[in-house]
């Protein structure tokens, strides 16, 4: 049910069985007496008119619209993300998609990689033709890239050091050498609206040894869950697996001087037409299914090192899972 | 509240008076003997701490936890958007940061515009340096110059003749000469997160007489609206007005070859943080106030002509308002 602003492009584009008219259900309400109808007005006439008294709507349906139905005699019940469940089992046109977006995101990655390791480093500085290597410099030639191949990528993280210990950091100024430098891309074909998501960690100049150990820890952790996801599993025992892996390394979760270091976000996530989707990878209770497309990216942050992570996209299969991120791992540059 | 992993960030960050960590609200509640603290057990235990019993919450609060919280004893109302009233009430510190957005809007749209006059009609297309010129090139051109500028924008319109027609359609394809190209921009800073919002329409060739007069009639609703614009105004009476002004020059709105003709959407929004956000000047009933940011943006959309807006933001003051866009109205470039 359109507004008049947008009735002709629904009609247009909406793959649905019909597109209503809103000002038509709103002229009917005024014609029963009610001047000023809102929305809820012409929902109630939509839902005499087919008889339905009881309705099953998200998780996240406006309290404010729930009370004015309610009110009316509706019985309202609310059902737990994912509304849609199917959107979490993706199609071959969905997957065709998102490995779409993911090769786009490669080529961004690939770009900004090259970028990093073509540059020179002079003190605590990087070079790269003869200017200084920022972090919006390399996020510039990420998002130009993606922007050229029909992506919009916002946020994108490029972390150097210690503003790698906050995950969601986008970065800032200069580049160092010799520390991790966390690259993160999410970005969403503007045609297709799916997303991809990746991280790479890149050192430039020498890697201290505890950043050596990190970083192996990060992969071993990484393939360790990889290695377990398939149709069937508990989400939760990959994630425990993954978390116990970092720790067998002597890599410990919690709060040290004040702030939270180790291991302390999920595992990964599904992903499609919202970069964040059911099902988690987590504490939180999935089974994960047979076409589900999910992340998986173990990390660990320290205050005195900065922050490793590595993320690739798997597509969960009946024996095991497809790594869709075909992009090498590799930490020095 | 935040979970661990955004814990220190928003501590570093956010501007509130105290920043508490989910994680410990979920240990709390295990020792209580609840094994999977969910979010609204943490919150329960947040709320019992400090006697709080009835809560005011935004009419797009989650009907699950409504029904959570309601069935725990607590007394839930919801308000009317917006629920923050003083984001509607500009501060000076807002006023410069949507400007500086309004600023580089106007540089791109310049941009985009500089390249259309200085197109060469050949036959029933544009070409701009020996390419043909499309709507995916002024965009591209527009959106460069935008992420330039540390702007984001989305969903940029650059639609001709009749595309223009659906005033959401984003527009594809050649750009045509001696017909309507509407270029409607609302880019958002990265930096401060405030948005503008502004639509310029201009024909590359010659124009057809009913165009002019389309265009002559969008101009004079327009400032019809703006004239009326001041603290205190029913924004009903400013849209009404629009409308009125809009038929006077003999424009009729309405559905005519099973299609919305016309002039069939609100005036004007407010803009902020979000790009649609209350006030707004439509059918609805809202006073305007000295310190709203509003758009003026009337439109004439005819399937035989093509579609044409013009929109500008002006700042509501106890006299008048004050137009925060400078860039000059000029239908034949």
């Amino acid at each position: 049910m359109m507004t008049d602003l947008e009735l002709d492009r629904a009609k247009a584009q909406a793959r649905v069985d019909s597109v209503l008219s809103l000002s038509e259900y709103e002229e009917r309400a005024k014609k029963k007496g009610i001047p000023e109808p809102g929305i809820i007005d012409s929902l109630d006439l939509f839902l005499a008119e087919r008889g339905i008294r009881s309705i099953q709507v998200p998780a996240g349906f406006p309290i404010r619209y729930a009370d004015e139905l309610r009110g009316r005699g509706y019985q309202l019940e609310s059902k737990k993300e994912p509304f849609f469940e199917d959107r979490m089992v993706k199609s071959d046109e969905e997957l065709g998609y998102i490995r779409d977006t993911q090769r786009k995101t490669e080529e961004a990655m690939g770009e900004a990689i090259s970028v990093i390791r073509d540059s020179i480093v002079k003190g605590n500085l990087l070079y790269y033709k003869d200017d200084i290597l920022t972090s919006d410099r390399i996020r510039r030639i990420i998002d130009y890239k993606l922007m050229d191949l029909k992506c919009i990528a916002e946020h994108t993280i490029v972390a150097v050091g210690t503003e790698g210990c906050d995950p969601h950091n986008e970065g800032s100024g200069p580049l160092r050498p010799h520390q991790p430098i966390i690259i993160d891309l999410f970005p969403r074909s503007t045609r297709t609206r799916y997303f991809a998501d990746m991280t790479r960690t890149v050192v430039k100049g020498k890697t201290p040894d505890r950043l050596k150990k990190m970083y192996e820890a990060v992969i071993s952790s990484q393939e360790r869950g990889i290695s377990l996801i398939r149709d069937g599993m508990d989400a939760r025992i990959v994630h425990n697996n993954v978390s116990d892996c970092l720790k067998s390394f002597g890599f410990e979760t919690g709060i040290i001087n004040g702030r939270m270091q180790g291991f302390f976000h999920g595992t990964g996530h599904g992903i499609g037409l919202d970069v964040h989707e059911p099902p988690r990878i987590s504490k939180a209770g999935y089974t994960l299914k047979k076409g589900n497309i999910v992340t998986v990216e173990p990390g660990l942050y320290y205050a005195d090192i900065g922050g490793v992570r590595i993320e690739d996209m798997v597509l969960v299969t009946e024996e095991g899972c497809i790594n869709l991120t075909t992009y090498p791992k590799t930490l020095e540059v």
